[in-house]
């Protein structure tokens, strides 16, 4: 195994909401961060501009041949780059099939061929689908995820696994509850401030509402990716990351109203999936990572009322 | 969900050796078969040549416009077509990305398009990897394959649940053991006969020859395979198949050197595997099926017995 250093890191998707609060938290620790984003929902302006050790390259992952160079010396990749828009695959699934699989499996190839030692991946708890057992630990099984999103996830971490066992590195598995922070750019916050911004008196809600889900800021889950990466040492370490407890939408619904005035009607679309593939019950166990010494600090409504306020003060709803 | 009766099967991989045997029994059960398959592996002489319910259709999976009007009307696909070849990928991982993972979102989307009720998907316990849990059943988690053939089956299962749930079709996922009988183009049986034929002396053996591994019957794991389809009544249904016990390497090289006349030297190349990505030891839970009941008849070495025997007749070695 190649050895594993405090050298460059790369972050493919660093542009985006959780990769952008990754760079900042990579960059306090003294590394140089090379960020590959192809910019179709991360922003250039989610990154820090004044930092010497910080460079972008605008690509898309599936085309190596636009970042492979930024591999040479790095010391660990985090490949956070997919489509992160849950509902868009459900619409067309070759979208999650290109960005998802194609891109996992070519920013793998690409770390494995410049000897990255470490290869850190951001799943999500959409690969457990519906599971019955909740909270849901990481050796929970049959994985049936009910989403493209979900099913090509899966076949990341498949893919992960197959390379670090061929290639001799070292490599993480994260699967995330909903994180939740600043620069969103898609997701049940960004929906609902973009609906009430085109129509102030009325807030549309895919589904009944009680739908459940645990939220985790984004603060905290970076903290966890860290600690994991510090501490675990196994060839493949999977963790789950999230809060203690669950929201429901109909909470944030309400809570997004308020923050607007309180005068909007909520609208319930009904069913209790929002949409296809959605999982109406969600809680991850923790207790995994909680070994190594992280736990989530703000409950899952609490994270959900600090999100709210952020977001309406980046929007100016409120000052 | 669309209405399952007792129409047309497809068989994808239908002239391999797992499908030349499936599509046998489909027949003796009256369905017509329509069987797509390549012949890269599989061989036209596998099928029978006198039934007029059978046909052919000579395509690459990953083509669909070359067989996807083979899908209309039809209650059933079975997806068989892969790279077999477990060792192949380890030479280039992009041949088991393409022909797995690839393939079999094609397929999907091919009798998803025309409302195909039921799709059957034969995985490997590969996608198990190492488990700590043995004999291992199918709620085994985390799962770490080690090769690319078991990542993209992973990954294959994950868009196979997310296209059941998200078209509503019922689904099957087949987690099979090693499957011996007639018909065998690849695989250690293949392997050592070939070498033999090459070179009567010696037979060289990958690993130190203790790689255990549990070995079923190719119409024993048809039976299994038809028993799940008929009985089984999930969104997803997985199911392990295997039989209730190991058999070395060692052993099977021995009992192969047996029928050649025994003189040929056996040499060890050592280490506990064969291959980047074998997995030494592998041993399947088939209680669940059991439960519907199917259970092995045959032991994993008297099923080597009969392959050995067979085989050798099959390619002249005894008569």
């Amino acid at each position: 195994m190649p050895e594993a250093g405090g050298g460059p890191a790369v972050v493919t998707g660093g542009a985006g909401a959780v990769g952008s609060s990754l760079v900042r938290a990579l960059l306090a620790r003294g590394a140089e961060v090379r960020v590959i984003d192809d910019l179709s929902s991360g922003r250039r302006d989610h990154l820090p501009s004044t930092d010497g050790r910080l460079s972008l390259t605008v690509a898309d992952v599936r085309e190596p041949t636009g970042y492979a160079d930024r591999f040479t010396g790095a010391t660990e990749v985090w490949h956070l780059a997919a489509n992160s828009d849950v509902r868009r695959g459900s619409e067309n699934p070759r979208v999650d099939f290109d960005q998802g699989l194609d891109g996992t499996f070519r920013v793998l190839d690409a770390a494995r061929r410049r000897d990255v030692p470490r290869f850190l991946y951001t799943s999500s708890s959409t690969v457990y689908g519906m599971p019955t057992v909740v909270p849901t630990p990481e050796t929970y099984g049959p994985l049936l995820p009910e989403s493209f999103y979900g099913g090509t996830k899966l076949g990341s971490e498949g893919l992960v696994s197959a390379f670090a066992h061929a290639y001799g590195f070292r490599a993480w598995v994260f699967r995330f509850a909903n994180i939740i922070g600043p620069r969103m750019t898609h997701g049940i916050f960004y929906d609902f401030f973009e609906k009430l911004r085109r129509d102030p008196t009325r807030l549309e809600v895919l589904g009944d509402g009680r739908q459940s889900k645990s939220y985790l800021r984004t603060e905290e889950c970076v903290e966890g990716l860290l600690v994991a990466r510090d501490r675990a040492s196994e060839t493949v370490n999977v963790f789950n990351l999230g809060s203690y407890d669950q929201t429901s939408v109909r909470e944030i619904a309400e809570k997004v109203v308020a923050v607007h005035g309180g005068r909007a009607r909520i609208e319930y679309t009904g069913g209790s999936r929002g949409w296809v593939g959605d999982v109406p019950q969600q809680l991850l166990s923790v207790e995994k990572i909680g070994r190594l010494g992280w736990k989530p600090r703000l409950s899952s409504s609490a994270a959900v009322d600090r999100t709210v306020d952020e977001v309406a003060r980046e929007r100016g709803v409120v000052r």
